[in-house]
């Protein structure tokens, strides 16, 4: 070592896997770190919060401030999307420590400072050579020969010019600072990953016929009707050729009559598509890959994305068969092992051994799959069952393809063990599907929210909250009817800042399978009828929600969520807020479908700086409904059947003035 | 890489500093580890703890068990004093997800098995093979054989089969185990370290003369008089030859009379000693080099240890002042700056600057000082003020020393901020310093002591209770005469397992400088008359409480110190067990020195284990009383006169035999 280390950095936050995982953010926010700061004896501290893009040469910096308790902080903007590192470089600063100590003299009353003035001088001489080349050395030069001449009382004055501080600031002795190290890092994502509707939907039912498939040339109705209501990224389950070996029937059937589409999620034909019929071709029943492209295009062109699915997943025809038996788990007798959770056997999908000899053109080979849909102009993944492959795998692939496509957006469909679900998302799923779906008590929610909210949790993992998928229909909306999907499409639209529904729910089909969790007749395995545009659909409703979600910054924010204290189990009291406060939502919802239920809330008005007395106004943005409210107590009655929630816009009453109400 | 990252391992405890710095233990304690591990699918997961002494070829392993949600816990024990590394190796276990498949075949009613036999075989064979050179080998190869030809009946057996299971378990294929990275450390302290009792004295002040200083060949009165009371750390202020230039007089004057014996503090005269007069000396009217190993080697003859204190401060005449000038901070004019804290200032010490350009010189100076005083049989080190000097010095120096002493202890004496305080700890210190000699009321004493106790700081910060040292003569001594000295007597040897006294405690000594919280005629500054067993003296008690703590092993454990209600504001009253429970003892202590305070007390059976109506037996070991009680009520009274506190062992009553009683 060169310099000893001379300051103490510490339990930097946010921080979680002891600083080796990137916090989340997206463009447009900021970043507040904070640290502990501190070293021997009384030297003034300074501390400067820099970053740079990962790997840059230059670094931004910006000072930090102490709160107190060698607790310090600092703030600094993201604006640009990709990796950008950060760390603390910290010193005891020579000048601020001399100034100091002449302040403190001679306000004590000591006079004979003339070693003091001379030492100064050979301070500010530093910095003069410090800042040789620019015209503040010059500065700095008369400074020190004057530092030299004055007397005791010019000196107290002297080592306040505010042109000397500042130089000093600009060109503080820094040989003996410390840098914390490793740096850590910060993703920050598109807008798109921390604010955005999801709107699943299978392109074969694009049309909702009974008895064939629709084509990506058909899609463009559709996405335009997920667009009128609000909705900006359109999810596609697998678009690849379907394996014909074990094909599945309608309903899971293991015997697939002729003519019978099969599992989208059963990757791969050798007989189709020009790639090779694998994970990058299209299903020829969708269209070509020029068709699909024509898709994309037209879909970026109406502001909106298209997700695709990313199933790793092999049917016995997928070419990797045979190109790359090594890939696989292999019986005794050689034979390629199907899928299996015993007794359950899944005889159409081959499951990939990741840790196979040639496990490198493996990786490379799904990362390649990635890059290869990146470049016809899709950026967002819905990954399927990451939990079952390795950690270190998503760890190694995203970043590859971020490095390629900053902009690439990768939602982790994990539901499973908790840790596992908060691991993918540190090391680096943009977002993660959620326990939500089967959260429906006021207890469940506000327990599961505010973990995810207002815990180190809300730095790596962004919930996407989907009311349904292809796989669960959950039986809240199995026996709640209509009113059901209104409620969950509220909680799921206001609780995080994305979310999704996967398409029939907007018609509130509810029909599953007894005892199961699962659509009965489900488009998974089988051409289905459907109208669009069905009576008693909630598609109104959704447009509100959605519009409700743009106009009002509150709902773009994640973690200011907090929950409030209303006297009924059966309503969810919470509010959402900009950080400055100019934008705030009270959330109702009745949590039953079936009975009106009513309460007084407690308005949280500490929170919003407002006192017990003044008045605001309450506007309903789904009904339009203008109240007067003041204090914090207040009634509310929601009767399901109609509306099953307020969203209500609260404004602080300022006063009259010229027959019109102020507020603020 | 070669294989890639298979299992997940995270959030490991105890962990502080993200997971750089070594926790604390002492030899004969156990380290109990947990961390999350996990991996993708559902393969049976197998955890090994794995431990060796610091760069050590061979690993020590105990397997860990899962706790559920993904946690998992070992233990491991600490048998060797130094630095012992640790780590975790995981993997999915290829035999126990074989037999977990097999069994649920089976048990689904799956008879065709003749796969899962075959690769059984293939998975016992490549056990035989990692077993070569080992009779496991011979008898691994057999049972591969058989699996080959038992029947789905049968197999589902010897999947069980204990030998097999045994066997495979030791011949584990961890050819994809991850290992985590990097290694963390533990720091074995002797047992000293963790469980001692301090006296501190002046060996000028041995025999308490009024008008001359004793000698080393002087002390051994006082160290026996201590070892008598029960204390065996004996800690001496610096034996050094002691500076003339500004040497300060009695009360800290300016003006030295001739003849007044200085402050060992201002360390160095060049005109003394054998090796320069400086840190490596002793001071000529203490004795020689020779007189202090001789007093050595009786003190450890007697089962005590000396500790030193470790003052990096030197006085005008240090030889350092002549030999090294470039050490030291300078006036412009050249001339070496004397220590300030405007407007104070300390004309008797030049203080050292650790950023030096021939700063290497100077902390390889100072390692070697502290060794040269191992190799004369002193390895325990109060070190004064280590929060002014870099906290990267006191982490390079105590990791050198305890590598040659491995047995080396250094105890902080860091009055600071806390979080300087606990950084000293954690780079290395044994012990440190408190705010013990603050904290007075019942919400002071359990607010400091439960965060002691009961977060991470119980890992890595050894509190050493000093009731008086002499530069603090608490307000709480001054004005709450004897019954004061008891009650903080008591609180020290129980709340901590690390306690000390200054010297004149035992003696009620508690004349302060009027306002402030020095003695008035400190021996720091002058020669001091004392009789070593002046009436109302309280060493009879001490001796009493140092018994206590050596018979009852619950005062030998930190952190299993628990409060407790008790409706008294002036009554504390908590509890110290052992980990299994065999020794309780409840500690009430009245804080009011001057009024009898009453209450009602919670015992905590719950805690013991016990029911509501379980009777025990109290015996009060400060006064021999015994009484029965049962129920968790109970009342008590103290008289801060007679005696503070009552310290009661705790035995549950199991009911009379034979005319005996019986306790568990």
């Amino acid at each position: 070592m060169n310099n000893p280390v001379s300051v103490v950095i510490r339990n930097l936050t946010p921080t979680f896997n002891e600083g080796r995982a990137a916090v989340k953010r997206s463009i447009g926010q900021d970043l507040t770190v904070e640290a502990d700061i501190f070293r021997e004896g009384h030297d003034i501290i300074r501390a400067s919060l820099k970053w740079r893009r990962l790997h840059g040469q230059v670094w931004n910096e910006t000072a930090m401030m102490p709160l107190g308790n060698d607790r310090w902080r600092g703030t600094f903007p993201l604006l640009q999307i990709g990796i950008c590192e950060y760390t603390i470089e910290a010193w005891g600063d020579e000048f601020l420590s001399w100034q100091e100590e002449v302040q403190k003299k001679f306000d004590a009353g000591l006079y004979e400072l003339t070693n003091e003035a001379l030492e100064g001088a050979q301070i500010i001489e530093a910095g003069a050579r410090r800042a040789s080349g620019s015209p503040d050395a010059e500065i700095l030069t008369k400074l020190a020969r004057r530092a030299q001449t004055v007397s005791a009382h010019e000196l107290r004055s002297f080592c306040e010019d505010p042109e000397l501080v500042a130089l000093m600031s600009y060109w503080a002795n820094r040989e003996l600072s410390t840098t914390l190290h490793p740096f850590r890092k910060v993703r920050v994502d598109p807008r798109r990953a921390s604010f955005s509707a999801w709107y699943e939907f299978f392109p074969r039912s694009a049309e909702g016929k009974a008895d064939s498939g629709s084509k990506f040339r058909d899609c463009l109705n559709r996405i335009e009707d997920a667009k009128a209501m609000g909705f900006d990224v359109i999810y596609f389950p697998p678009i690849h050729p379907i394996g014909e070996t074990n094909r599945k029937g309608r309903n899971n059937s293991l015997k697939c009559e002729p003519g019978e589409p099969g599992v989208p999620y059963a990757i791969g034909n050798f007989r189709q598509g020009k790639n090779g019929g694998g994970h990058r071709d299209v299903a020829p029943e969708l269209g070509t890959l020029e068709d699909f492209e024509w898709l994309v295009k037209e879909t970026r062109r109406r502001h909106l994305e298209i997700a695709l699915d990313f199933a790793i997943n092999c049917s016995p025809d997928h070419p990797y068969v045979h190109e790359h038996p090594e890939w696989f788990f292999k019986h005794p007798d050689g034979s390629i092992k199907y899928a299996e959770n015993p007794p359950k056997k899944y005889e159409d999908v081959y499951p990939l051994n990741f840790y196979n000899k040639n496990w490198k053109a493996l990786w490379e080979e799904l990362s390649d799959v990635l890059l290869f849909w990146c470049a016809r102009g899709v950026t967002i993944f819905r990954v399927d069952n990451p939990h079952t492959k390795p950690v270190a795998f998503w760890e190694w692939v995203i970043a590859k393809v971020q490095t390629a496509y900053p902009e690439a957006i990768f939602l982790s469909e994990a539901f499973t063990r908790p840790k596992m679900m908060h691991e993918l998302a540190k090391i680096g799923f943009t977002q993660s599907y959620t326990y939500f779906t089967w959260r429906n008590t006021k207890q469940e929610l506000t327990d599961y929210f505010t973990e995810l909210t207002q815990t180190e949790v809300k730095d790596y993992f962004r919930p996407n909250l989907f009311t349904n998928t292809p796989d669960i229909l959950p039986e809240f909306l199995q026996q709640g009817g209509r009113p059901a999907f209104l409620i969950r499409a509220v909680l799921a639209a206001t609780l995080s800042t994305t979310y999704g529904i996967y398409s029939g729910f907007e018609l509130c089909e509810n029909i599953a399978i007894p005892g199961k969790e699962e659509y009965l007749d489900s488009e998974k395995y089988q051409f289905k009828a459907r109208d669009w545009n069905a009576p008693k659909n909630i598609k109104k409703f959704l447009t509100s929600l959605n519009r409700i979600r743009h106009e009002n910054r509150a709902l773009q924010f994640f973690e200011t969520l907090r929950f409030h204290p209303i006297d009924n189990d059966r309503i969810l009291f919470y509010s959402k807020a900009t950080p400055c406060k100019e934008n705030i939502l009270l959330i109702v919802v009745n949590l039953d479908p079936f009975q009106t239920q009513s309460g007084y809330l407690q308005v949280p008005l500490k929170n919003f700086g407002w006192l017990e007395n003044n008045a605001y106004e309450v506007e309903d943005l789904l009904s339009g409904e203008h109240f007067f409210w003041s204090g914090s107590q207040n009634y509310v009655s929601i009767d399901p059947l109609t509306r099953p929630a307020h969203i209500f816009r609260v404004r602080r009453w300022l006063g009259r003035k010229k027959g019109l109400d102020h507020y603020a």
